[in-house]
């Protein structure tokens, strides 16, 4: 489209016009900044999948990444504020790849198994280049507390609840066996963490093991 | 009770006894070295427990244990050789604590249970600092071929493989039903895994829901 032809501006409009110039190069600015700054919380997550948000370093990012390292340190101000926003990006990077993709298919059993298979490729394609990232985080920062250990387990948590939730819409349905909701997310979730390591070290049985344990949760027993 | 007395020696004998004192002073020395080595190992555990086998150094054990770093370094000559050592340690500390005290239980269900009671105090009291060694440390070594990596799972593969063979004598004695054998064994340590973490995060509940899994497993469903 054309801009409109426009009136030559007033004084009044000319200051206006230089202060909102300003403002647009403050914003740009900004922009940058939070540009690179989820571009180095994302690559963020990468390495802590692999080796754990204590190998990580605003050092290594920084070269890694080309970029120079004060330069991340001014985004980030220290290793703890660049674990949290690691936990932050893989958050939404999971929510983008497994939550919201399920959440076309209707609550309870259908929703579970959507969330499942999200799950399975999210962990087998892989999103993080050393997999699931909490089942590579949460061991060790489980004997930690601090922010990043309270950010890791709040994750976990909201997890368990969706699994929980889907389940008693499932069980309200009558399309699963009367169950105990919170027992069977987490026996769902414990399942899922230990076949994100048998798909690490190559498991080729992993994945349909997985599928095995959740359908027999979910179908009637007996 | 005193020793017999002994005639004087041939110079023959001198010799031989000469030579059985720096054959002692030698073995008494490898004994010295041997101890020590246990005692740094079974710290590296502990240590390795909490921090993960790559927070691990030589240095520290030394520092630590008020010992030479050289002393330590003659002792493991690497730190892949003292993750090797820690790993061994872990595993005999284990069968000691868990494996071992439940074979007086007969095979089948009573020893799967009398292995679930057992690690559950292994994880709960805990005997090495930061709960179960291996749920500390397979996240950390599942994309990390190399010996460390074969000693972890080598020895989960022998875990899982002896709660299978206990599920077998169950089913063979008609005390659970029916069921797959290394897939229940694969749930039955998902979930010990997951309680792993729930104790250290002080979840009151962790113990409680890992027996109520497991006779849920071990019962005949409907």
């Amino acid at each position: 489209m054309n801009e409109p032809e426009r009136p030559a501006p007033s004084p009044t409009a000319q200051a206006e016009n230089a202060a909102s110039e300003n403002a647009g190069t403050t914003d740009r600015r900004l922009l940058r900044g939070s540009r690179t700054r989820r571009a180095v919380a994302r690559h963020a997550v990468d390495v802590a999948s692999l080796d754990g948000l204590n190998g990580l370093s605003i050092g290594r990012l920084a070269t890694d990444l080309g970029l120079s390292k004060s330069g991340v340190a001014t985004l980030f101000g220290s290793k703890e504020k660049l674990q949290l926003a690691a936990v932050g990006a893989a958050r939404e990077a999971f929510v983008d790849a497994v939550v919201r993709p399920a959440a076309d298919a209707p609550h309870g059993a259908d929703r579970l198994r959507a969330l499942l298979d999200r799950w399975l490729v999210y962990a087998s394609a892989p999103l993080f280049t050393g997999g699931c990232f909490w089942a590579a985080n949460r061991p060790d920062f489980d004997s930690r507390p601090g922010p990043v250990h309270d950010a890791l387990f709040s994750h976990h948590r909201e997890w368990l609840t969706l699994l929980a939730d889907e389940l008693r819409h499932a069980v309200g349905a009558g399309e699963v066996p009367a169950l105990d909701a919170e027992l069977t997310a987490f026996q769902i979730d414990a399942v899922l963490t230990a076949t994100n390591t048998a798909l690490r070290v190559g498991d080729p049985d992993a994945a349909h093991r997985a599928r095995l344990v959740v359908e027999g949760l979910l179908s009637p027993r007996g």
